[in-house]
């Protein structure tokens, strides 16, 4: 069957705007996954009578209520009360549960000493099937009445992330007896609108698996969902889209199944034994920076020098000052001096140079700002590729430009012709 | 009068789960400074019989309708004709914004050309106050009817951002004669729990100015704002609340309207007219990266080494390897030995030198996992932190990490004792 689900997110703090509701982002997606419809995302602060009759409108409209936030221990939690309400179902103390919570103020300290408000997350509505938690203190819930799946979350989005994946997806599989895979396709050098537009037909053409593109910043991603009654089948299924996909939009696919640019290269490094080490100077450590985000990156990463300053570039990469004051600092020849004296020094197999202007304010020389020149050395050859980022802020140049370093070298290592140049 | 406002965010991107919903938090935080209560946050997807229920069940409950999204050019964007007609109200062609939208294409190809689904946005409800859009070509609209006061504002988060400073908020203020002001306090060093159970009191004394705390990754604002007629009147209410909260929280205020500690610290350096240089291990650029995040920094940052491995930590660092294998690369002696290495290879005042453990994965030694030294070398002086961040992912170990070095530096550079060892 088809089922219709409603989330629900409790806190005073999202009405207030202090903190984003990655919450119902981190729902909506494993519901949408699933194949589940999700028509209504409500916000309520903690007050029983607006949650109350948040719940009875979800009533009215979706199989599936989802709530998240309001289970803590403190006394504006009321979401299972409330909840419980609704349902006309009582509170049952768990002692198991009970015995859990004091354990964990056990570990936490000496004495072991816990107010007794903790204990209110023993309690549950009756029937209850209980969530656990694997990164916090108070367990989540699930109950079925009055025909409807009602299931409550921890606010906390590291909580309710674990708790979604634990025990929400399988919670839900039960429902039908179909198994859901899904295949994450990344994609870099094409906009958005440029791939929904090459895919559009064949996204509309699809039932199951389905194609759905997601958003990142200076990149996106698609997801491809299959559901059948098994993960072979899955696979299956979702094998001859996958080929068309990557058929269609050709080498600025960068991986399937691949977190970011950055883990694709340190793979690529590490499959081929190669290192690497930078010289940075618009972008100031955010490319050293992404490529040591990745756990065991120090096997491919030499390391990186920030030379900001002429000085800099010329004591720590060599940078000839005469081609400075020949050339400039932000230059295609310095560019690729920087990266091959990264080269040298860090004594890597490869080397990526960054130079330009990330603003807000000009160098005072007539090159825009927005400028950068990123070249990549490998061995005896050398890339070059320039950029310009005239209508993007700091942040954005400064991303986009790590960004095109990273597929540059992404493509070097895949044995690809560089790209051409794309603004994203 | 006390008014009440409900957001309706319209996109069914956002009930897939494809992207976070910022507008919500945006709107909410402008409206909770102008002391305007939020009781509800509702997404509908591009639907208009939803959006249209949204609306009616609004009207019931508030007394402002801010909705989000759904002013584009596309088929499915309907806010401005689903409202219209909630409110019974005709669309006016606009001929001056018709003429902006021609404009933008002209400006943005030779030929000019624009497909005409684009004058979408030239039509607007009857008696509509336009809202000007500064960075997309969707303009928003405001209106009176049936004494509710309805807002649209475009769905893309900076155009959105854009629109309630320029737009919406003057436009609400004008519905008081009162002024708003507020001021930015920004914590590092102690959690949010232990903040607001130091302020409780004070904060839930307050009703204007108001006292709002805001969690941050590994920091913590809070924002002061008054309500006056004029600005002299909101200073003067908030002056002495605002000397309260310094004197409670003492010198884990880092600054008051500053964004960052990195701005707080390149902000003290040119201010004495100092520079400062590092070397990473564990943090791998991520302290240059928020360094040079501020725009002008190259004046106060002199540049940095991502040292991962020792043979860079000697040779771009003159870390003596004798030390390297006496004391293991994760020491306090190898964090003063890279900060020492940095000052004098850069030529800078001030030098930091971070070394650790980021994990996941242990370094076969007996160092646990998320230990980190962060040692500051300043002319002659020398200061050194131990952090153990057992409990953190590779992301907050390293983040942490960053932070504190750069309190340390502040506390250095304001003439503070060393902060204690925190873990945030």
């Amino acid at each position: 069957m088809e089922y219709t689900a409603e989330i629900i997110c409790v806190g005073t703090e999202l009405l207030l705007g202090s903190v984003v509701n990655t919450d119902a982002m981190d729902v909506s997606k494993a519901l949408s996954e699933l194949g589940i419809n999700v028509y209504y995302h409500t916000v309520v602060g903690d007050n029983p009578d607006r949650l109350k009759a948040a719940v009875e409108l979800a009533k009215n409209r979706a199989d599936i209520i989802i709530t998240t936030g309001g289970l803590g221990p403190t006394y504006d939690d009321l979401t299972k009360q409330t909840l419980a309400e609704s349902f006309g179902k009582k509170l049952i103390f768990h002692e198991d549960q009970a015995e859990r919570v004091r354990g964990f103020f056990r570990h936490l300290n000496k004495t072991g000493k816990m107010t007794d408000n903790n204990l209110l997350q023993a309690w549950f509505p009756e029937d209850s099937t209980i969530l656990e938690n694997s990164c916090g203190t108070a367990p989540g819930c699930a109950f079925l009445s009055e025909g409807k799946h009602v299931i409550m979350l921890p606010g906390p989005p590291r909580e309710c992330r674990a708790m979604l994946k634990s025990g929400v997806v399988p919670y839900l599989l039960a429902l039908s007896d179909s198994h859901i895979l899904s295949h994450n396709i990344r994609v870099f050098g094409m906009g958005e609108s440029a791939v929904e537009e090459r895919l559009h037909d064949l996204m509309l053409s699809l039932t199951n698996p389905t194609l759905a593109p997601y958003a990142q910043t200076a990149e996106m991603s698609l997801r491809l969902t299959a559901k059948a009654n098994g993960p072979e089948e899955c696979e299956r299924m979702m094998k001859p889209i996958l080929n068309d996909v990557l058929a269609i939009l050709g080498d600025v696919v960068y991986g399937v199944d691949v977190d970011s640019l950055e883990e694709a290269c340190i793979n690529h490094l590490k499959e081929k034994g190669l290192t690497l080490a930078c010289g940075e100077s618009c972008t100031g450590g955010l490319l050293s920076k992404r490529l040591t985000d990745i756990p065991g990156s120090s096997a491919a990463f030499s390391g990186g020098v920030v030379a900001y300053s002429n000085r800099a570039k010329t004591s720590f990469l060599d940078v000839p000052s005469e081609l400075l004051s020949l050339k400039g600092a932000v230059s295609p020849e310095v560019a690729v001096s920087m990266a091959e004296g990264a080269m040298n020094r860090f004594g890597s197999d490869i080397a990526i140079g960054i130079t330009g202007l990330a603003g807000p304010d000009s160098d005072g020389s007539d090159i825009p700002v927005g400028t950068v020149y990123i070249a990549l050395a490998a061995g005896t050859s050398r890339f070059i590729k320039k950029m310009s980022f005239g209508n993007y802020d700091r942040d954005r140049v400064r991303t986009a430009a790590a960004s095109n370093a990273l597929d540059m070298l992404r493509r070097c290592l895949t044995g690809l012709k560089p790209a051409p140049e794309i603004i994203i």
